[in-house]
């Protein structure tokens, strides 16, 4: 099998690794099927230490990039994708069998960037992390045992992205806004609705988490993302002008 | 997912495998996959131990089956197909694509025993071993890193094999907003921009209907409706300094 381009465009996205060996794993597997770019967001320092020092860690490995958050880490992805192993997770987000999102994946990255998350060995992806999430799939392990290995869970789904055959998909139509993009109205929308008290009102936990996700939802195009933020912008503004009697 | 009677029949064959976290490896993917008959042919004896007395090893491991050979793993199973990284090794088996192979072991498990066999980390299947195979399996790895981890193998053998059993159903398509609600968004989103100035910042013609069409570029979905609603009725009455807007 060949690599094709196309395969730069999917990054593989560790959310708080505790294990080195896993780190590893991971590594060995995309490389195995051609995908050559890691990405840790906070992973447990030491493990990352020893993974990069152990003999036979790859060029991918060296070449890694390490950020702090989540919403660093795939801002510039025009697809989210995390990976759960439970089958009704709060039923926040659409659920895709694996076969079915590693399609829409190998379209996507056709034309542009996805990131494909995976949660640490113990917790897996926390609700914060699936807020950046458009969608999620997971891989059809049994009820009596449906948690993975981390290295054998990256290898099963990029072993589908892949076997399909060739990457050769159209573009697609739209180009989507970016996931930081779509963070950056996120910010403004929510400074809107703490400005107007709309946060107080419907006081939540995970109000801003729910606001994430409603976002996502919306297949942001690109070329809205600009007239979406002016409108925003506008609202904090007169919101927080002195004009207003403040509450 | 459930798992079948039949699962039952196809046997797991590693051989020679030195490392304790491999067999570990393997079992576990086995258990996720629903596949509880594991066999070990000559397995490095500490390896074996170690793999046993692991904290959460499970009874999968606990009820393995070790053999002196090939022939003895083997002898109950009517297929034996042999899983090799190399894409032509001696051209003495038919060797299939996994996809493939994996859709042939499913068949054949409705009705009788299959021996799935993986060599040992540093060599792979000897010729010897390779000799009691009816045909071969590839994982379509890259040429750059053709060797797969030994539990990663597993784990992909084991998913191809489950992948196609059950035609589960997909997850619905989302509804999507009706014009009506997506119209009623609108008027309450251009109330809020008139509120803001910023439709007299930007004095253009047609500024309603862009905004219309930026709506409609959304596919906003049908459940979102409400909250996107309640958040901007909010954002006006804040602008507008308590009075509601009639929408």
């Amino acid at each position: 099998m060949s690599t094709p381009a196309q395969f730069d465009r999917l990054h593989v996205v560790l959310v708080a690794t505790r294990n080195p060996l896993n780190i590893g794993a991971a590594a060995r597997a995309m490389s195995n099927f051609g995908f050559p770019r890691l990405r840790l967001v906070r992973p447990y320092e030491p493990a990352f230490r020893e993974a990069r020092s152990a003999v036979g860690a790859s060029e991918l490995l060296a070449s890694a990039e390490v950020y702090d958050s989540v919403a660093e880490a795939v801002a510039d992805c025009t697809l989210v994708v995390g990976t759960t192993a439970v089958r009704h997770r709060d039923l926040q987000h659409p659920l895709r069998r694996l076969e079915v999102g590693a399609r829409l994946i190998r379209k996507h990255i056709a034309s542009s960037r996805v990131a494909l998350l995976f949660g640490s060995e113990k917790r897996g992806l926390s609700n914060e992390d699936l807020s950046h999430c458009h969608w999620l799939v997971r891989i059809p392990t049994c009820e009596e045992n449906i948690s993975m290995n981390l290295g054998q869970a990256v290898a099963v789904c990029l072993y589908e992205v892949i076997r399909g055959g060739k990457a050769t998909a159209q573009p697609e139509k739209r180009k989507l806004a970016t996931a930081g993009e779509v963070e950056r109205i996120t910010g403004i929308l929510l400074e809107a609705l703490r400005a107007s008290g709309y946060l107080d009102r419907r006081p939540v936990n995970d109000s801003e988490d729910r606001i994430r996700r409603l976002l996502r939802r919306l297949n942001l195009p690109a070329e809205d993302t600009d007239a979406w933020l002016g409108m925003l912008r506008q609202i904090v503004w007169k919101l927080r002008s002195g004009k207003l009697p403040d509450a």
